[in-house]
């Protein structure tokens, strides 16, 4: 190769040692830049602090019929105390049954539904109650009660604005209301903050 | 009047026993009704899982040109780590001044405006950063910075859902972004916990 090189035409050389001088120059200043794209959905200083929510991550997470939003949120934007969803259910579509240890109130953008609900005072959930969610409403979760969110409304979306405390949140997810509350499987990181979490360090000696 | 009584004939007295029993009867019966309907703005039992927003009290509480709404709230609904506001600001109308320890959630339901933001590192706030608040857009406040929300928007009306940690709501409210932070004026309850606060009972010894 060496040799060939040799045999090339000086200006050749020259073209072709510059065309390599501003590729590598490319590639080491673009590297940092290709980093910060692919960490900006995680990085809390990259985000401007007025955002437009129709500019923000969606995805279903592998829940059927769902649209998920992290409006304002635990891991991705540093808030502690608080975190903002915007969920949008298909017609027939719904939560799994679950529970947390946070209050979380639900305001009703669009759509209706019905939510069941039933205390964890039992070892199971049992029959819950049927709550009938109706447009332009807000309900609240009680710490620890069990739930289930269900767009009953074969005709419309349901859409709605879901608050919780103390992020990022546990779930414990239920595969039927006759599940004991010690059954439960704990989903943490919960789907949407996956991407995110980071595991703590822990102390190895 | 006894005299009178005995003039009447036996008919009209009975009647008049029938009607004052009744009367009597009617006012027994009804006064915790009343009591009900007075006492219900700020009980918590009272209220129904699912509430209508359209239906919850709304006020300006002296301020111009607002509307708000405590959608979920400490004193009106027993949540104990967030609460949320539905607050309507006509073109022109503006929050004080104001800091809070919480953490403050904005999601922009309709309109566009401005926020004024300062740090509360040094005595006072100074010139706040100006931050221009797009339709469909979110935005937080950090704990303790010093802030204000204009509808800076002369044709339509600035709607937003307004999340707090920690409440009820202790607000400092200053006249102007150069009144020291020592100098904020405390206001508790806010203007819509007024009606339902209860001072906590002192032990008197």
């Amino acid at each position: 190769m060496v040799t060939n090189s040799r045999r090339q035409p000086e200006s050749k050389r020259q073209k072709m040692v510059g065309t390599c001088v501003i590729s590598v120059f490319l590639i080491l200043n673009l590297l940092p830049l290709f980093h910060t794209l692919e960490a900006s959905h995680c990085n809390i200083k990259g985000f401007p602090l007025v955002r437009n929510i129709s500019e923000l991550q969606q995805d279903s997470y592998g829940i059927g019929g769902l649209s998920h939003i992290t409006v304002a949120g635990s891991l991705l934007h540093g808030l502690k105390e608080v975190e903002v969803w915007l969920e949008t259910f298909a017609p027939g579509s719904r939560t799994p049954i679950h529970r947390h240890s946070c209050e979380e109130v639900f305001v009703v953008l669009k759509g209706s539904g019905t939510l069941y609900l039933a205390s964890s005072a039992h070892k199971s959930p049992g029959k819950p109650e049927e709550h009938f969610i109706s447009p332009n409403s807000t309900f609240h979760i009680p710490v620890n009660d069990v739930h289930q969110v269900w767009n009953s409304n074969a005709h419309e979306d349901l859409q709605v604005l879901v608050i919780i405390s103390r992020p990022p949140v546990k779930v414990f997810i239920y595969s039927d209301w006759s599940m004991p509350h010690t059954a439960a499987k704990l989903k943490f990181p919960i789907f949407w903050d996956e991407q995110c979490f980071e595991e703590p360090l822990h102390d190895e000696l």
